[in-house]
């Protein structure tokens, strides 16, 4: 346990820098993570302001999308059964989008981009999406291929579209 | 190019659930990223409101901390020099800490847990971060080991801290 209480603000705010379009109009239907996309291709439209960012990024094979689940309910329960799984977790021990801070990470393939439209592959979140942040996906900070995975480890069924239950 | 225009919310806004404890108080000195932290322990306090959240957790080696940079300054320019190279890149080709929306990703080792309190290893982040949300890393989903990164990739340098230049 801490020694001192530390003081944090009750909320945060962000700017949203783009917007990433998809092929998925409503969250039933769409791909539940990236690696089951089936390389679904999206456009990442990145706003004016922020297109001087992007220099060097196309030296990437992967980045990370960072952006708002805007359409995932509120959670009603912390504890959520998840698309792949029949048993219910805690919703920080899941990746499903109803969340108590809607935001969502994907390690998505760039293709190639051009000004301030970047062509990806992968992509699992809804046509529309506000985008908060990129990263460049770097192997040795993100990487951890052996890492033992819980209850992902014993449900490997070939769950690969989401359905309607987090819906607003 | 998309064919049609989508609007998007300028910000968006997510409450903080927690707090993270760490060795690190001030920016120099603190490592640069989790992998370079040579095991550094810290301790992530969930509030009570979201405790239950975290049911099934610990079945979990890594788990991903998103929170908010909250002492990086906001950058002057979207062209940065990172702690890794000696060159500028696009800020959104790096993970440096001053970015337009100042959201920082870590995959940390989870050692144990009891209650809101879990122990983890290998932190980079400043003491006091506040905690936006908590992600289980499942390899599947974000173990892309041989991806190519860019400026990265060109960068072998053991540089393992950070210094002064992204504070506020």
């Amino acid at each position: 346990m801490p020694e001192k209480r530390v003081s944090v603000p009750s909320r945060c705010s962000f700017p949203v820098i783009g917007v990433i379009h998809t092929p998925f109009a409503e969250a039933a239907a769409a791909p539940i993570q990236p690696s089951r996309a089936n390389r679904a291709k999206g456009v990442v439209e990145v706003f004016d302001p922020y297109v001087a960012g992007l220099r060097d990024l196309l030296g990437f094979e992967r980045i990370w999308l960072i952006y708002w689940l805007d359409r995932a309910a509120v959670p009603e329960s912390l504890v959520v059964t998840p698309f792949l799984d029949t048993v219910p977790h805690g919703v920080f021990a899941t990746r499903a989008p109803s969340r108590p801070s809607g935001i969502g990470i994907s390690a998505v393939r760039l293709l190639r981009g051009q000004g301030g439209f970047l062509d990806v592959e992968d992509v699992d979140m809804l046509d529309g999406t506000p985008l908060v942040d990129i990263k460049p996906y770097v192997p040795e900070f993100d990487s951890h291929p052996g890492s033992r995975a819980g209850w992902f480890d014993e449900r490997r069924r070939d769950t690969r579209v989401a359905d309607s239950r987090f819906e607003r």
